[in-house]
C-alpha cells in the first residue's frame, strides 16, 4: 500500500502541506495514490538522525553492513508483483523492463555485499615502525577508507529502481558505511516509497540504527536544494539533466564547507564511422544503429545522439539504410508528459537549426506521451559552428554529422564535450590509420567501444560510466559497478595507534584476512 | 645563475614588463636578482604546449617517465651548494634545513619513479567477454587509470623545494601523466628558476616533448587566475592560506567546466591531552609541546595551534611548564616580512579576544622578521562561544584550551573545522574511556596521531595528508605519499577493444607483468 508519505529514518511521516501525484504516461492518466512532500522540518529530522546514525553505522563491520544490503535486495524481491506494476504505472515502462531493472537493482545490492564483505575494498595501507632509523625513527603509519559521512541520493527519472531509492548510488553508500538520505524522484514517488520500505524492514531486521535511510518526497526543487546545503550532508549522488546537476554542484561549491556531488548528466555519446567499415557494411550498421537510437525511446544515457563519418559511398549507403529502417520501428511511451513534451520543444529547436536536414521521422499518429523518432545529418563544418547541435536531445533522435574529410573529423571529435562512452565503428586493422581521431575521442570520454553499440552498460567492475564534464561533475568516478564505493570514502591515517584500538583492517593479526600493502608489499599475511 | 625569466616549456621567455626581487629575511635586504613576471601571452603558450605535450606525454611508459623522474632528481642534485644558498636567501631557513628539505624532494621524486616503474597504480581491472551469456552476451571490460591532462601547480612559501617547483605535486602530476605548469612562488622565485633547470634538463636529456613542464613567475594573483580559468586546464594543485585556497576552488567552480583543485589550506591540528596521561607525565608533554610549536618557527601545516584538557591539577602542571619551557627556546627567523607582519597581526588579534589569557611569551628584543612564540590558554565555553579562536595563527602560536568535563571536551571537538591532523595523548589503556571524544576527533582529521606531535610528515605511502574542509578542498586525497598519483587520474574503460591496440597495462600477456584484478580475482599473471 502507498501511503504517500516520508520515511523519516524508520517512521512514515507526513507533516507537509504540500502534494502531487504521479502520472501514468500509457493512460495519460494520474495515478491514483497522493504523494506529500517533506517539510522543512522533516528535512532537518532526516539529516539529524542521519548524522547521529553516522557515529554508529560508519564503524559498522563490513560483514554486518553485508547482511543489510543483502536483506534490502530480500525484502525489493518480498514485494513482488506490486512493485512491478506500480513501477509501470508511473514510468510506463513495460513490464518485461521493470523485470529487468529489478534484476539490476538486487544484482548490484548483492554485488556490493560480497564487495564489502571481502573488504579488500578499504585499500588498507602499512608502513610499520622504524624506531632505530637515523636521522630520526620512522612511525607506524596505517592507512584505510573510512566513510564520509550523510550523504543525499537523487532518485532518476530513467531508472525508477537501478538509480533510484535504493539503486546505485545509495547501494555503493550504505556500503561505505554512509547514511543515505533520499531525494524521491517525484515522477515515480509511489515505486520510491515501496523500496524505502523494504529497506526500512531491511534496517530493522538487521539492527542497523534509525536514520541509516530515510526518503523525502519533493515535486519541486525546495527539498533538494535544502539537503544540499545542509551542514551535515557530505556529500551527493545525482542522475539527471545538466541544468539540474550543474545546479546542485553550484549549490554545493558555495557552502561555507564545499562538498563532492557526483553528478552524471547529459551526453551524446559519440559514434565514428571508420571508412572501410562503412564501405564494407553500412546497412548492417545501420540496421543496429536504428535500434540503439530508439532503445527505450531512447532514454538511457548512453543513447547515441550523434554519429560522425567521412562523407563517402559507404556513408551514404548508410544514412540512406538508417532513414529506411528507423521509421520502420514503432515508436513507445515515455516516462512523462513533461519528458515527452521536451522531447518536442527540443527536436523542434534541432529541427530549426540552419543545414540540419531530417534523414526520416515516424510521422503516423502516436498515442499521447509516444516519442515520434527521428534521424537527421548536418555537413561537418555546419556542427562545428553551430554549438546548439553538441547538445543532447534526450529522446529518440539522432544526428548524423557528414565530414568532408579526416582532419574535420578529427575537428569536430575535439570541439565535443566531455562524453560518458565513444564508439568506433572499424575494420579489425583500419583504426591504426586514424589514432588522431580515437586519441581525441579518448580524451572527451569514459568508456570506448569498440564495434558495438553504447547504450547496455554492463554493470561489473571493469565498467566506468562516468566522463569528463558535462557528462559527470568529476570524471574521476564511476556511477556504476563496485568502484562507485570510492565516491563515499576518504583515506585515513592512524600514526602509532594501539594495534587493540585499531580497526580490524589494520590489526597486526589481519583478522579479516584481506589484502594489505605491508611495507610496499601486497599480502594477506600477519605482521 | 638566475635569470629571472619563465620557462614556456623549453625555452627562457621573459616578455613581460613586470619585475619583482625576493627578499632575504634573514639579513633583512632584498635578493639581488630580479624576475620577470608572465605576461598573459606567455600563460596561453605555456598551456598551448602543455596541452600538445599532452598528447604524447600522457602515452609514454612508466618506465620511460620513471626515467624522466630520476633524471630531474639527479639534475637537482647537480645544482649543488648554489641551490642551497638561494634556498636559505629567499626563505631564512638554515643550511641543515635546506640539505633535509632537498633529500626529501630527491626521495619523492625517485620513490614515484619506482611506483610507476612497478605500474600496479594504475589498478587495472579486467572482466572478460561470456559470448554465451543468456539472456545477453557478456562485454569484455577493461579499465584503468589515465591522466587528467595539462595541470597547474602553485609553490607553497613555507617548502621552497618539496612542495614547490619539482616537490610532490609536481611529481606526482608528472608520474601520472599529465603535463605541469608551475606558477612559482615569488617568495622564492630563484629557487624556482634553478629547480625548474633541472626539470628542463632532465626533461631533454629523456626526450620528453617541449611543454611537459613549464615555470611561471608573478608576484601578484592574475597569473594563476589566468591559469586556473584556462579551459585546457584540467586541474589544480595548490598548499597554502585558506584564503588563496578557497579563491582559486571558487574560481574553478565557477568554470563553464569545473575542474578539481587541491588545495592544502590551514589547520590548527588539535592536540588532546588525557587526564590520566596529564596525571603522569604532564611535564614531559609540556616540554615535547613547546618544541613542536616553534618547530621552524610554527610554520609546518601540522603545527600544533591548539591544545585541550580537562581541568585538574595534571593539566595545571601542563601549562605551568609549557610556559617555562617555551619562552627558553630562542625564536627563529620567518619566511619573509609578510608572514612576520602577519603573524604579528593575527597574534595580536587573537590574543586581544576576550577570555584569552598569555601563559608565556618570548619578550626579548628579536632580529626583523624573527618571530617571538607564545602560548595561551582559555575557557572551554569561551572557545566554544568564540570562532576566531578557532582560526589558525601561522606561526609559533598555541592556545591551551581548558575544559570543565568530558562533556565539554567533546562539545569543543565536535565544534572544530576539519583538521590535517590530530593528537590524543594517553596513557595505554586510558584512551577506551574517552571513545566518543576520540570518534568525534577522527570525523574532523584525516590523521590520528597516538602520544606523538604532529609536526613531522612522514613521506611513505601510509601517510594521509590532507583533512576534511578547510583543511583541504577535497579530503578524498592524499598530498604526501605516492598515493597522490591519484589526484591527476580518472579511470576509463575500453569495452571489446582489440588486443594488440589496447595499452600493455591490459593487454591479455600483461607484458608489465602488473597486479590486475581479471574475473574478480587479483593476479599478475596473462589471460
Amino acid at each position: 500500500m502507498i501511503t504517500g508519505k516520508n520515511y523519516i529514518g524508520n517512521q512514515l511521516s507526513a507533516k507537509g502541506s504540500k502534494t502531487f501525484k504521479t502520472f501514468n504516461p500509457l493512460l495519460n492518466i494520474e495515478n491514483p495514490w497522493g504523494i506529500t512532500e517533506a517539510s522543512n522540518d522533516e528535512v532537518n529530522q532526516a539529516v539529524e538522525l542521519a548524522s547521529e546514525a553516522f557515529k554508529t553505522y560508519s564503524k559498522i563491520s563490513g560483514v554486518k553492513k553485508a547482511t543489510f544490503l543483502r536483506e534490502i535486495a530480500n525484502e525489493i524481491e518480498a514485494l513482488g508483483d506490486e512493485l512491478l506494476q506500480v513501477y509501470s504505472s508511473e514510468s510506463g515502462l513495460p513490464n518485461g523492463r521493470a523485470i529487468g531493472e529489478r534484476g539490476r537493482t538486487l544484482g548490484q545490492l548483492r554485488a556490493f555485499a560480497n564487495h564489502i564483505e571481502a573488504g579488500n575494498w578499504v585499500d588498507a595501507s602499512i608502513d610499520t615502525a622504524l624506531p632505530d632509523r637515523q636521522p630520526l625513527p620512522k612511525v607506524d603509519l596505517r592507512k584505510m577508507n573510512v566513510a564520509l559521512g550523510p550523504v543525499v541520493v537523487f532518485g532518476a527519472s530513467n531508472f525508477p529502481l537501478a538509480f533510484s531509492t535504493a539503486g546505485g548510488d545509495t547501494a555503493a553508500a550504505l556500503a561505505a558505511g554512509c547514511p543515505v538520505i533520499v531525494k524521491s524522484h517525484p515522477m515515480h514517488a509511489g515505486t520510491g516509497e515501496m523500496v524505502a520500505s523494504a529497506v526500512i524492514k531491511a534496517a530493522e531486521k538487521t539492527g542497523m540504527p534509525n536514520g541509516v535511510f530515510s526518503n523525502l518526497n519533493s515535486s519541486g526543487i525546495e527539498v533538494g536544494q535544502a539537503l544540499v546545503q545542509h551542514s551535515k550532508v557530505k556529500a551527493v549522488g545525482f542522475t539527471g539533466s545538466i541544468k539540474g546537476g550543474r545546479a546542485l554542484y553550484n549549490l554545493a561549491a558555495k557552502r561555507d564547507e564545499p562538498i563532492p556531488v557526483f553528478a552524471e548528466m547529459g551526453s551524446i555519446n559519440p559514434v565514428v564511422l571508420l571508412p572501410k567499415a562503412l564501405k564494407n557494411r553500412a546497412e548492417t550498421i545501420a540496421q543496429t544503429y536504428a535500434g540503439s537510437i530508439t532503445l527505450g525511446s531512447g532514454q538511457f544515457c548512453t543513447n547515441p545522439g550523434l554519429i560522425i563519418g567521412i562523407k563517402s559511398e559507404g556513408l551514404t549507403n548508410f544514412v540512406n539504410t538508417l532513414a529506411k529502417e528507423i521509421v520502420k520501428i514503432e515508436p513507445s511511451c515515455m516516462l512523462h508528459p513533461n519528458i515527452a513534451g521536451a522531447y518536442e520543444t527540443n527536436k523542434t529547436k534541432a529541427l530549426s537549426q540552419k543545414g540540419l536536414k531530417v534523414l526520416a521521422g515516424y510521422e503516423n499518429e502516436v498515442e499521447p506521451n509516444f516519442a515520434r523518432q527521428v534521424a537527421t545529418t548536418v555537413e561537418g563544418e555546419t556542427f562545428l559552428n553551430n554549438p546548439t547541435l553538441h547538445h543532447e536531445v534526450f529522446g529518440p533522435f539522432s544526428l548524423v554529422v557528414q565530414c568532408e574529410n579526416e582532419a574535420q573529423l578529427e575537428a569536430v571529435i575535439s570541439n565535443l564535450e566531455g562524453q560518458l562512452t565513444g564508439t568506433i565503428i572499424s575494420d579489425n586493422n583500419e583504426i591504426t590509420e586514424h589514432s588522431n581521431s580515437i586519441s581525441a575521442l579518448q580524451n572527451r570520454v569514459g568508456r570506448i567501444i569498440f564495434n558495438g553499440v553504447p547504450t547496455g552498460v554492463e554493470v561489473c567492475p571493469s565498467m566506468q560510466h562516468g566522463g569528463p564534464y558535462p557528462a559527470s561533475t568529476d570524471s574521476r568516478f564511476t556511477a556504476v559497478g563496485v568502484d562507485s564505493i570510492k565516491r563515499w570514502v576518504r583515506p585515513f591515517s592512524y600514526q602509532d595507534w594501539p594495534n587493540e584500538l585499531l580497526p580490524d583492517e589494520l590489526k597486526n593479526e589481519n583478522p579479516l584476512e584481506i589484502l594489505r600493502i605491508v611495507n610496499g608489499k601486497l599480502t594477506n599475511q600477519q605482521i
